[in-house]
């Protein structure tokens, strides 16, 4: 007879007890195949539980198939292969992440100042769409978004970007990484994307993890280089016109209509815009976005909510082209939107009662504050008249190139050495950065407030001079 | 002299029109490139308009690159193509997405009743997030998700799984189309994947729009025929082995150590455990996890909290095996989080209060009360020794064979004529599907409240009777 310790002052319940005892003989090969329980009531006695428990037990193994139930007969062992020899969980250490930086001030630019935001505008909005939305928070919503979240990038679109589309042309997505694969997806891996180098590192990231091929162009002054653009096998090209990143070159517009004639030569072409910081242009009026110039729908238009709202809030969207609609709804209109009902509506709120409007240029009065200062306290310091400055028409970051000798590495390192993060130019190229302006490094400058900017320059100086 | 129309009245700034008129001029070549723009005083006399409002639009026209400015000449116009002739936007009409249904009962599988949801403790806990967390609720949170929530993920995964894993081996993402999107690029798309056919007609539609090649493999009563998988070429296998969907196998002890096996011969072999409704099993207690014998990391774990919670909720996550996680690290460490800061939080809370269980008991309550309600109507109807049923023992759906003479196609045809909506078993198979049960829907319960089943099986007896 099967003889198991059976804990009745255990938290655990005895027929799972019973049916732990019985299910770990069978996987060690101590109960084998075809070998037949004990009857209920017997084992019960012998046990001193109740035959429920038995029963309960027995039940459990033959619905997980550890054992068979033939009917006027018992249950039966079934046959189990044991376990393979388990590797010490040693071998494989759960890695590291990321240790807490050593930099006092860190110059990087995919940050914001969220102190700026107005969090409590945020917070009562949220409130009021708990109360007012209830229980239809919970139902799901259209695979592009919700519909009042669309509506109102639209009218921002038009009112602030000049761009006409229609709702229906919107997509709301849980951020850049997911919503560029989900363009990967839909144009497809069996074409070459055309992208900047440098550029995004990210974004080539992206292309590699979905092992779409790209082609890195360079640019000129005008933009991306044109007829490196007709060399290429690229049929789709993944722009940031209104302001390169990280170059901060402006498209002409020679070439922007240059590029819309390139993406009009075949009927699979498109141009994807990256509209990344539009918002904050501090010299005259927003560059008009690509898209706006685009009436033979060759343009993705491709924004999100990180820079302007908060990195935490995963909301970015694209505008397709309406000859795309047709596809992506056959083959992704059945897919879940990535983003909570909930934080839609607060964003639609916040779009339609003209808080993002105020709070947009709040911030960007307050970037540019901070713009000036990083440039008064260069030009005053020490450094004057050994660097020039580029990109410091729109933001949130400037290239420093120096002339004081050092080249890229020596900058970083003797930056570092004095508790500033630098970030050189050159890795942002994809491929070869032979053409990297020398001694050049990257300053994002949105997340450092003006007071410790003065003192960021200083310990550069210090470091540099 | 350049003579434009300015509107002294309008809400458009003077510049602004300016700006436009003469833009247009240049883009419809009125103005034609290498041209001189007139002095800004000159113009500004002939337009009555101030100065600096001239000066403001040719600074903006220089900014974007439709003028160039050379020092003590004045400002020419640049050589810009004009734009391609519009497609008149009627060729590509926005589509018509799904209409309203024509059904009184939808029997569909992925709906949950949202009714049951204990919507004001939620929101509840949502403003206390809200104050709590206050302006912390901006910043950017590990890729992976927010800690609090890892670990109440690890609990429960502990407590009702038996699985166990550290916060570090989970990642929280918005949904599974983006989790499995993220397995694929993580795994490969240089290897094939063996899914279940029948299956989830969505997940193959994940595989193809990222184009990996897939496997689909039938099921014996025990679970995925183990020699097909080893006939096959496939290296990982995606399964559903709690409870098949849609057919509600449980995969049998004896061949869940098969497939560990299987998974164990080679090095990059891994299983990939769909565990969707794990947490809705009304007879015995919940099957065990593949993942829990899983002591030689090859099962990746997988669940949402769709069904649990509510669709609208995008919340779902994976738990790597750790010798997946250097690779996810490096190629995947920069993504960031997608889903919201806040919807972690308020999930970790309802996860650490008890809350999610005490509502998964009660609404698996409900769902086994729905279940018998389907049953006893069915077998009180003029359909009673027409039927059988399969796949009751767990939820949110059953398999209903008739056996009245009609085929799926005219089951589902007479069904849909008298208002109710069943889904066909053929269409969930993957290629052929002449496995199939001959004659079977699926009827998914869990949307439908236990006043309106009855009502639903006599529309059902009426059209099959």
């Amino acid at each position: 007879m099967l003889t198991y310790h059976i804990d009745h002052s255990s938290k655990s319940p005895l027929y799972e007890q019973l049916y732990r005892a019985i299910r770990r003989d069978i996987m060690t090969g101590i109960l084998s195949g075809g070998e037949r329980l004990p009857a209920k009531r017997p084992l019960a006695a012998h046990l001193h539980v109740s035959q429920i428990t038995v029963e309960t037990a027995y039940g459990q193994l033959a619905a997980e198939g550890y054992v068979r139930a033939v009917p006027r007969s018992g249950y039966f062992v079934q046959q189990v292969d044991t376990l393979p020899h388990p590797i010490p969980p040693a071998h494989h250490p759960i890695p590291t992440t990321s240790q807490p930086s050593e930099f006092v001030f860190d110059f990087k630019t995919n940050v914001v100042d969220t102190d700026c935001f107005p969090f409590s505008t945020w917070a009562k909005l949220s409130r009021a769409v708990l109360t007012d939305y209830d229980r239809n928070l919970l139902l799901e919503t259209a695979p592009q978004g919700v519909f009042a979240l669309r509506e109102q990038i639209r009218r921002y679109l038009y009112a602030f970007r000049g761009i006409s589309v229609e709702p229906e042309q919107i997509i709301v997505g849980a951020g850049s990484e997911y919503l560029v694969t989900l363009l990967i997806q839909l144009l497809g891996r069996k074409r070459t994307y055309a992208i900047e180098t440098p550029g995004y590192p990210k974004l080539i990231q992206i292309f590699q993890a979905n092992d779409a091929a790209t082609a890195p162009i360079a640019l000129d002054d005008d933009g991306l280089c044109f007829d490196a653009l007709c060399a290429s096998n690229a049929s789709v090209a993944y722009l940031t016109p209104s302001h390169h990143f990280p170059l901060g070159i402006v498209t002409s517009a020679a070439r922007r209509m240059a590029l819309l004639r390139w993406a009009n030569e075949a009927d699979d072409r498109y141009l994807i815009e990256d509209d990344y910081d539009s918002e904050f242009r501090f010299v005259s009026r927003p560059i008009p976005a690509l898209k706006e110039l685009d009436h033979n729908d060759r343009v993705i238009y491709h924004n999100t909510f990180a820079k302007s709202l908060a990195p935490s809030l995963r909301i970015g969207y694209v505008a397709l082209p309406r000859n795309l609609l047709p596809a992506y709804q056959a083959r992704f209109g059945g897919y879940a939107s990535t983003v909570p009902v909930f934080e839609q509506y607060t964003l639609a709120r916040f779009l339609e009662t003209g808080s993002f409007e105020r709070h947009v240029n709040r911030i960007r009065n307050l970037y540019k504050a901070r713009l000036d200062t990083l440039l008064n306290a260069l030009a005053q310091s020490s450094l004057t008249g050994h660097y020039h400055v580029s990109g410091t028409e729109a933001g949130l970051h400037l290239l420093l190139h120096m002339e004081n000798g050092m080249n890229e590495q020596e900058l970083i390192a003797s930056a570092a050495a004095n508790g500033v993060r630098v970030y050189g130019l050159s890795s942002y190229y994809v491929g070869s950065s032979s053409a990297c302006p020398p001694a050049t490094v990257i300053l994002g400058y949105a997340g450092i407030p003006s007071a410790q900017l003065t003192n960021a320059v200083a310990a550069l100086a210090h470091a540099w001079g």
